[in-house]
């Protein structure tokens, strides 16, 4: 068949395609009428200017559907079958969704995911975010590669654990990077540390618990777990991370913390709260979460180790993720387990979406195999300390003393907080911010609701700089400045 | 520094850490008492026969985290805060989990996820599973390799519901393949179909609820939506799929169905069945979940169109998923959700783990771009109809008129019905097969347990063949020959 064979064909089915769903459209609407005739195939052909196969395909197509009889010799007909009862108006307003779960009605009110990053920004300060020149592009690209190579002896489900080829990894890792020993069955791998967390909240919270929360927290974390129907018992947190002394009469089922570097504000959980921490849990039979979310940067303290391990037989659930170290786009986190939930964290992630992809899995297992994992955690510790100096240095010139920093002992963010700015210029600010070429981020947003206003008086920012180089840094900072002084100017 | 040295300074390591980890293991174990003191870091080195510098390096360390105390010119001590308050007796059982959700206890008693596969077989007619040689590895690698080189500004969070590249393509893809038209903001990337069935599941049942589910089904997708609590209402199926008659007074929040190629028992759902359906959901505010697992492949028939876009407004929700056609390890799938179910569909799946991994997205979308994935479809679709026709073949040859296929029209499996040989023979027959060399898959299991009994006096295999060769296939069937002999004799 020549090349112009295929595309007149190609052509033919198009056509056919379109009088088939013009067709379809008018049977099911009822332009025919309940059992009338269309038109024969030849005048159709003739009417439509197209060949009479083309039609013939058409109406073949419409009869194994059911949409039509035909009878030999007899124009086709409306199948009586293939007319809609009741069809519904179509000038109705779309329904409003009525009959939904209690779950649909406790996330409805969450804002909908937008994308307000904005290319022209000079720098944006929002956490989370890395540079894509940190990403060890060619050694994953490698490592994904051999992946695909790696042929298995038939495209199947895998472990919904994970790989055990990762497990095996992410066992010497963790017990190398956080001494942290576990047994490869306490290994759940899933989709970015947000998996781990809804499995935890599934398992563990019914409408009618209570759980321990830090505040302020991890904004999304506080979602999961109120998403279950569960009130949260949000617990202050300074310097030395969680009061614990606030938990001691708290009734339970689960406590969420960042011990290692709290989210936001940066404290490291003293030793001592960490016991009275395992002790409270302990006791009432709860599970604490860690999540482990950035202990991979540190500048000027020693790495502490995780609260996991710390008491033989304690009910921590430890979480851990490559969202901070590699990417947040790869999706790939792990829990650590209690034994007595293996089971039970197998079975829901199983049940939720079977496994986590298989290439990726086995990407980043060679890459802690051959130690380029740790190697590349030690060049982005260098680098993001390199950009955090720079931009402690930027607001120490710009501000002085006019503002307090928070949590740069660790992690990818500080907290800046504004003497001179109340915490309700935070909009007015972002605004400004945003007409200046920078995006900024208030921590308001990740308090408790119904205690911020107590919580935070002045204008707090939560200054992420994972993805900015240094000149973006600086000059972000400048323009900072001169938001701020805008403000003053125009608030005063 | 010679590599000499390197090796020198990680032995050094190692052996700082062992130290570390036993000396903290004592200390938290109580073995120095509340406040007792340690070691002389001289002493220590020369107990242990390693460097002063090490020890030293071991007591920052200690000191640091806050175990010891260090005093000029005295003996490290423990800190007083070092001591767990009460450590549990290391010789107590593994306590059993106590306090869980009801989501927990409910799905505590699925049986784990094992691997039954074993290489050693001839032949095994898992369902579900794919050939290797069908993947095609060059094209996926090139698409790969081209997302991956594709530098994003920034490594950041995406859109919940999928790239937008992605879901233009499958836009098109769907209208092309599917005669399914839909906005691009009813498209919702998941996980897998599971992810989405599980995304329904949680938005649309609570534990007071029921749901309408055919008879026998997809097993994961009743343990999914009963995890919620829900109750089920299993109802028939036959050769036209789902009987609907069955369903008229039925009350549910939703109805799962497999209208183009019922799961297992291959039926097409008639066109009048498919309008009663819709009219039961109109009627009672329900939602209808169309699982599409497997239109790719057809065989006799000409395709049938899908629930979705019937009819102008009604309650379906659409489910499509890559895993019969590439592969099951990629984890993709895609839900086509009404309208007034996008924002809620969309935070769904942001809470539970953010969006899919991006670089697999931007894969698929350039070869359904490219044409790459129809012309793909088509490839599979005419192996799988060869390997189709060897397994008829070969099951006639063999059995002849003692066994009944069903759903040959379609899919990537049959269901075979051994005349001579009662339900109650499958473990029988399971065991003698996996001693010959072949696994076997029975249909029991897919049925609602409370029926069971009464829908399957004869014994019923499900039998897939998309990840075997014509050799495999026959010399597989061959076996089941024997394994069926083998047990008419001894049951007889």
């Amino acid at each position: 068949m020549s090349q112009f064979e295929i595309g007149a064909a190609h052509v033919q089915r198009m056509r056919a395609r379109r009088i088939y769903e013009a067709l379809k459209d008018q049977i099911v609407s009822g332009v025919y009428g309940k059992d009338g005739h269309l038109p024969s195939s030849r005048s159709l052909a003739v009417e439509l200017g197209v060949s009479r196969t083309t039609v013939t395909v058409v109406y073949e197509q419409l009869l194994a559907e059911g949409f039509i009889d035909v009878r030999q010799g007899s124009r086709p007909r409306v199948a009586l079958a293939a007319i809609a009862p009741s069809s519904p108006d179509k000038s109705l307003p779309r329904p409003v969704p009525k009959r939904l779960s209690s779950y649909a009605s406790r996330i409805r009110d969450i804002a909908p995911w937008s994308d307000t990053r904005d290319s022209r920004f000079v720098a944006d300060f929002r956490y989370g975010d890395l540079a894509p020149s940190d990403f060890p592009n060619a050694i994953w690209k490698r490592a994904v590669n051999a992946a695909m190579a790696k042929t298995p002896e038939r495209l199947a489900y895998g472990d919904p654990r994970g790989s055990h080829r990762l497990r095996m990894a992410l066992q010497g890792y963790l017990w190398r990077a956080r001494t942290l020993r576990c047994d490869l069955d306490q290994i759940i791998v899933v989709n970015g540390s947000q998996q781990g967390l809804d499995l935890c909240a599934r398992l563990l919270l019914d409408p009618d618990h209570r759980f321990a929360i830090e505040n302020p927290c991890y904004a999304m974390a506080r979602q999961i777990f109120a998403s279950t129907g569960a009130t949260a018992v949000s617990i202050e947190v300074d310097r030395d991370g969680l009061n614990t002394e606030l938990l001691t009469d708290v009734d339970a089922r689960l406590a969420y913390v960042t011990p290692s570097h709290q989210f936001p504000l940066g404290g490291v959980m003293s030793i001592s709260r960490r016991f009275q921490l395992l002790e409270w849990a302990r006791r009432l039979e709860a599970y604490v979460i860690e999540d482990d979310y950035d202990s991979e940067y540190r500048y000027d303290i020693k790495p502490v180790p995780p609260l996991y391990g710390l008491q033989e037989g304690c009910n921590v659930i430890y979480l851990g993720t490559i969202s901070k170290t590699l990417s947040p786009m790869l999706r790939i986190g792990y829990l650590v387990v209690p034994p007595e939930l293996q089971a039970l964290f197998a079975t829901a992630k199983q049940l939720t979406d079977r496994h986590t992809p298989v290439a990726d899995q086995y990407a980043l297992a060679s890459l802690i195999e051959a130690g380029a994992y740790e190697a590349h955690v030690r060049r982005v510790r260098r680098l993001n300390g390199e950009r955090r100096e720079t931009l402690l240095n930027a607001l120490r010139l710009e501000f002085g003393n006019s503002i307090v920093i928070e949590g740069a002992d660790a992690g990818l963010h500080i907290v800046v907080w504004f003497r001179e700015l109340s915490a309700q210029l935070a909009s007015v600010v972002i605004k400004t911010g945003r007409d200046a070429g920078i995006g900024l981020h208030s921590i308001a947003s990740l308090y408790d609701p119904r205690s911020r206003d107590a919580q935070t008086d002045r204008l707090g920012l939560v200054m992420g700089y994972a993805a900015l180089d240094s000149r973006r840094i600086e000059r972000g900072v400048q323009l900072l400045g001169d938001v701020v002084e805008k403000t003053l100017r125009s608030s005063g």
